[in-house]
């Protein structure tokens, strides 16, 4: 009988998931919105009423089929725990809340979506863990045994395989490579630090670096016709695309940044290749070629012109359902 | 029977080696030199030379044991082909030579060894790696999945075991955690860039940094009575214990580096714990104190006050020996 895996990914305002087989093809999808469910007391309806979703979108399918598992890709998750831990935006407090303790904010979410699916085998992992393994299971990493995926969104997120596994270190958290200290006393980072690579290489990022060129030189660009407010990163692209000089040396500053980083990112890993997922990355090689650049010109002599920089193979519109889904199949390989 | 495993530590001064059961328990140690063998020629003479002296010490036990195999650690060694590649203080070329073309020095060391021993299992592999897991069978890893190690010595190595493997990653030198760089075009290394982490933090980073103090600093002290050529790392510990100004500031300095340095390290991996082993780690809280301290400092939320920094439980003179030896009793657990 046909094998199938519910792939989920919560993001802040939609939880998308559908039904994928172990080739990556999707036979069914759906959503519901997270946003209806702001508030910590929500959290218990949210989980009720995407089960029920879950059930109706399997109940759907037309032939039959084994479910064999639910993997959840989800901000601040813990894959040990099976939590989603204190997210930021996601089942917050009240205001008015007398006490917001973060502790109270710790969501047992691969337990209580089990539950409502008998006991059923789930997994919950942070999103670009999830992408990570959707490379590995479907894309572009197929047989690899050590790389490192770059997800570029909002934020800067990335997930490590070395001998053929996830690592997830001690706490669940290994691979916050955003959250590498690329310039000290640099940017002001939303981790509280500064200076971190998210704050030069993502879609904040870049833009932050935009307005910092538009202070420093003296080019004329359409970007300095639009307020920081109004302002995203596809702006740059397109920006770039007519030979914007701001927007041109943007990407160029950010592939510098990225491939300084990798480089010391190839130094501790060692990966046979490293991939680039998400928004920014799809600029092509406005980003690939001065971060391909830079990479080679700061690399240890031992692994100069060996790893591959690449597009990942699972990008578009499903990516992190697939991720999600890929968390099933992965486990199942041991 | 009892099991015993030869381990074999490879330097460029000398060569020591000695018979290890599985608790770390050292039975008959010996050495043979390493530098009198110093050209590319002169190889083969050294590798039959020393599995002479490694049959006889196997000879000398007055019981009877199994020999389970050999582990070896040496420069620049490759554990997936178990070669030793263009070491840069072994069997080098004459200057005389006509063709210095280095793969040529790219030596087959572990099959070398194993067919004096009628193909017996030998493994070999990078000094660090080696110490690495050397403190995860033997010493204060015992029973963690996922730690760091730091190994202090001319320079600076790292070992990184994540689900209780080593990492080697794609090309078998993964945990070159000396050469990321931290201080763009900062002090010039020995691996032809600059920056790296192993010119502030090891015995000739701190040396160099001492003299960096003796220029920027007026405080008195007796380093300044010392010539250059004539300085070694184990002048700065003697002048901190007697409260030398530019010494107690030097290991701050160094601490600072390799604790900001760690801080990073730790997002990428999440480790339980980080050991320090070797030279500069026995200066004890001179270095541990503000090595815990600035890594805290640079720590990323989720990580602060969680990861362990502790000294090596292997250290003594025998370390890399244990060390060397554990790659044997490592590999049988698989």
């Amino acid at each position: 009988m046909k094998k199938l895996a519910l792939g989920v990914d919560i993001g802040g305002i939609n939880t998308a998931f559908g039904l994928v087989d172990e080739n990556g093809d999707l036979y069914a999808e759906s959503v519901i919105s997270t946003k209806k469910y702001p508030f910590l007391e929500d959290y218990p309806t949210y989980v009720r009423d995407l089960c029920q979703a879950m059930h109706a979108l399997a109940d759907s399918l037309t032939f039959e089929y084994e479910l064999t598992g639910i993997g959840i890709g989800a901000p601040n998750a813990n894959v040990h725990k099976g939590t989603v831990e204190c997210p930021a935006n996601l089942w917050k407090f009240r205001p008015e809340d007398p006490n917001p303790d973060e502790a109270r904010r710790i969501f047992q979410l691969a337990d209580d979506i089990s539950h409502n699916f008998n006991g059923l085998k789930t997994i919950v992992t942070n999103d670009a863990n999830a992408a990570t393994i959707g490379e590995m299971v479907y894309g572009n990493a197929k047989g690899m045994k050590d790389f490192i995926m770059i997800t570029l969104g909002t934020g800067l997120g990335s997930g490590f395989v070395a001998n053929g596994e996830m690592i997830y270190g001690h706490d669940g958290f290994a691979g916050e490579f955003g959250h590498v200290i690329v310039e000290p006393n640099g940017r002001e980072c939303g981790c509280g630090r500064r200076g971190c690579l998210e704050a030069y290489v993502s879609a904040t990022g870049i833009k932050r670096t935009a307005f910092d060129l538009m202070a420093s030189m003296n080019a004329p660009s359409h970007l300095r016709d639009i307020a920081f407010s109004d302002f995203d990163a596809s702006m740059i692209s397109a920006a770039a695309a007519n030979g914007d000089p701001i927007a041109l040396e943007a990407f160029r500053v950010t592939g510098e940044m990225l491939g300084r980083a990798l480089a010391d990112i190839v130094t501790v890993t060692s990966p046979e290749a490293i991939f680039l997922f998400g928004g920014l990355s799809k600029a092509g090689k406005l980003l690939f070629e001065p971060t391909q650049h830079y990479m080679e010109e700061n690399m240890l002599f031992v692994f100069k012109n060996k790893v591959k920089l690449l597009p990942s193979g699972i990008q578009g519109k499903n990516a992190a359902i697939l991720g999600a889904s890929a968390l099933i199949w992965q486990t199942q390989q041991h």
